[in-house]
């Protein structure tokens, strides 16, 4: 493996459970986190502004996006109706997350997981109409935090599900954090035979301290894709106190020393890393943030 | 590799740079570490009491490991002067360091690394006589503070020097935390033909977020034996406010749900994290301290 897409995810997942900022410091961290060299942002959600305050200026952020014409961007969605409001804002690309545990999709969306699976054939006719990208996220791929952990033949039934309603990528995401190296090789061994050539995007959280081992064996193991955000800006509503994505300067350090290319430069990442947490008035988990680079001559 | 041996070093490499803890409060972590079933504790070190305050009880802290005869303990020395301290003071095993960077070393035990290497001799000698086994760690095993990237020759050559005068065990640390996993498997794969079937060490440390990811790629890269300390206690003095062993807790969530058997009980390390964290008064970097175990049915 020589070269591996980072997705930024810092304006959506990371800043999800934060309190709103404004539209205006979103900018700011957006015009960083683009100095950084990364070929795809996450950049919103047309989800529901009620239950996800700080995502409730997706689409004026998306009439911002223009300004980057370099940049992939993607918005999360969570039912045919936020499809069509990323399609109308112009988003090139959507993600439609399905949990693979009943109790997680329940709380997370109030339909079963074969519900949400269902739901993947009107995305996909919604999105490909306008020429938009669909990936579908299959969330709680190893562990639900209220089922416990996910029995790996649902992942894949969403997995083949998705490939037979015709999307264009698929990702594994370990939601709450659980996920370890010996798990995520497995998984992804076992899903890679059933999407075949199909793009594998994987998404990490470092809550157990095994974010950035977990995705390095992704790689390892056949992931072309990595989830990650500047700083670690994220977290998990189901695990207060812990820390959140794997962060992009943490990623890039481990995976540029480890000789796989990216297209983020670390100096820049870090330099988002700080301007992320200057916007949300806290500090932040990723490890470089605090220790910067190795003296490297 | 089905089974890794884990190497406690919260008592030495843990509170190395911590303000001095009262002896009964070493004795009470001791109590919590015994607990997990840890079958290796690094104790303590016979250093200089002046530079090193933290461990200037050494010998009354060995005097109380008759207690515990289920643990192999062993301590940290610099010199042969202070091999026969740890000798005379009934340690089973001792640890000698020699930093592959001359400018460390300089700093560290104002010698050379080859002035370092020779002194092996003498301390095997010691050692040997009474029966003591001997471990020589490679210090600045990837990268100097001062000197940037260490040669992975400088590594060889010391290693090659060990297993000529005799040594027991040999282990390579990533002393400043720079290292990642590429880089890991490199220096094992590069060393393993040079020292044959000597027992091999790896430790780790977390400052750039990489520590867990380079133990778990030590391991497939052919490690016996990996160092850590419940909580993540202790750090690097070159690098401030990083965190700073991987923590056992989160060691051993990691190696056990990849398929890799250890000897300590992961609610029991997370038990004497707690304990860790009472003794010093401050917060701990260990991701399971916060976040828990996972949901396991």
């Amino acid at each position: 493996m020589s070269h591996v897409t980072i997705r930024e995810v810092a304006l959506r997942d990371g800043l999800q459970i934060e309190q709103p900022i404004p539209l205006s410091a979103k900018l700011e961290l957006l015009e960083a986190i683009a100095a950084t060299g990364v070929r795809e942002v996450e950049a919103c959600a047309f989800v529901s502004p009620t239950k996800v305050p700080s995502m409730a200026d997706a689409a004026e952020l998306a009439a911002e996006l223009h300004r980057f014409p370099d940049i992939e961007f993607s918005a999360l969605v969570a039912s045919p109706n936020g499809a069509k409001r990323a399609v109308a804002a112009g988003l090139p690309a959507i993600e439609y997350v399905v949990a693979a545990s009943d109790s997680f999709s329940q709380a997370n969306v109030g339909r079963s997981a074969a519900e949400a699976t269902a739901q993947i054939a009107d995305i996909v006719t919604i999105a490909h109409a306008a020429g938009v990208k669909v990936e579908v996220i299959v969330a709680t791929a190893w562990d639900c935090p209220f089922d416990g952990p996910t029995p790996p033949q649902r992942v894949v039934d969403i997995a083949s599900a998705a490939c037979e309603y015709g999307v264009d990528r698929l990702s594994i995401a370990d939601t709450v954090g659980t996920a370890a190296p010996g798990r995520v090789s497995s998984l992804i061994t076992t899903l890679r035979p059933v999407i075949g050539d199909l793009p594998l995007g994987g998404h990490f959280h470092n809550t157990r301290g095994a974010g950035l081992a977990s995705a390095y064996t992704a790689v390892n193991a056949g992931v072309d894709r990595l989830d990650s955000s500047v700083g670690g800006l994220g977290g998990c509503p189901f695990a207060p106190g812990a820390t959140g994505n794997i962060a992009t300067e943490d990623l890039v350090y481990l995976l540029t020393d480890s000789g796989i290319d990216v297209d983020v430069d670390l100096e820049k990442a870090i330099a988002a890393a700080e301007v992320a947490r200057s916007a949300v008035g806290h500090d932040l988990p990723g490890a470089l943030l605090r220790a910067g680079d190795r003296k490297r001559v």
